[in-house]
């Protein structure tokens, strides 16, 4: 089973908190397992996310960690290719098939400014179009094509909520507690 | 030639100046034509992707319309199919062969709060998982399905600047004006 953390880099509390936490959440919802917040240290963030998980099933845990350098060599150590998400990269089309082949996969998505080094630590980096856009849509685009659309079919086990997809209106089932 | 136009429903000027920019940046890089911002009137965020638009070439335009209905109205005249994005909706990969029969889409993206309205307006109710996310997300999910992933290889015409991709660093391409 794959396993897929998203660090995201640079966070700025002003500024980032909601496209922060639409980044985790994508994440969560297309099939990552986990988060690392870096930047700056926001606990509103990391506590809207968990409470999202917990709330809605499945295993994902967010954490925060400041330098950017240790969460890299965390990864690495633990057998992770490191994807770095930029506009400047290599195709995704062109990349994805090498990717695929790593089974545990850290994506690094930042925010405004991205610092040069992290070019040289990802072991790929890597353009969903070199168009400026945003990070949240690359990273959607790139979870959907590494899981090959699975994703979408993923279930959450242990939700205290879930959606039954319906053509109009809203069909939500709850569970006691 | 597929012709699509996103129209983001509800925009707080406070809150959402930033999510709102990246789901028409997204749009504009995902193979969209167009955008309409409906909710609070913004100029900045209409100026800021008009000069991205401008900058990065490619035909995008967009426009303010403060009624829900009259774009849904204009849309609807036009031959457009309108799809909401809903994490209530039917699967997107259930729906997405019958979108994509129709070549001209209006797609309907929330902010915090849809009125209930839209749910009946909408000739699709399409979810990209039914867990709670991101509208960025979910549009760029459904513009890489809907375009196939040929979306990743358009052109954009009369640019000013591009970027080459590039294995590290960066390699941007500028023309006289």
């Amino acid at each position: 089973m794959a396993e897929i953390v998203i660090l995201r880099l640079g966070h700025r509390k002003n500024r980032d908190k909601r496209v922060t936490t639409h980044v985790f959440l994508a994440a969560r919802a297309l099939g990552a397992r986990g988060g690392i917040l870096s930047g700056e240290r926001d606990d509103a963030v990391l506590e809207s996310v968990r409470k999202v998980a917990e709330k809605w099933g499945g295993r994902f845990s967010i954490r925060y960690e400041g330098s950017l350098r240790k969460a890299v060599r965390w990864a690495k150590k633990n057998g992770f290719a490191v994807v770095h998400l930029t506009m400047y990269g290599e195709r995704i089309q062109e990349k994805i098939a090498a990717v695929r082949k790593r089974r545990k996969v850290l994506v690094v998505v930042g925010a405004e400014k991205v610092p040069a080094e992290v070019y040289g630590l990802a072991d790929f980096n890597i353009a969903v179009t070199s168009q400026p856009h945003s990070e949240v849509a690359a990273l959607a685009v790139f979870l959907h094509e590494y899981f090959g659309g699975r994703e979408l079919g993923a279930r959450f086990p242990g939700a205290r909520i879930a959606i039954s997809p319906s053509e109009r209106g809203k069909s939500v089932r709850k569970w006691k507690e």
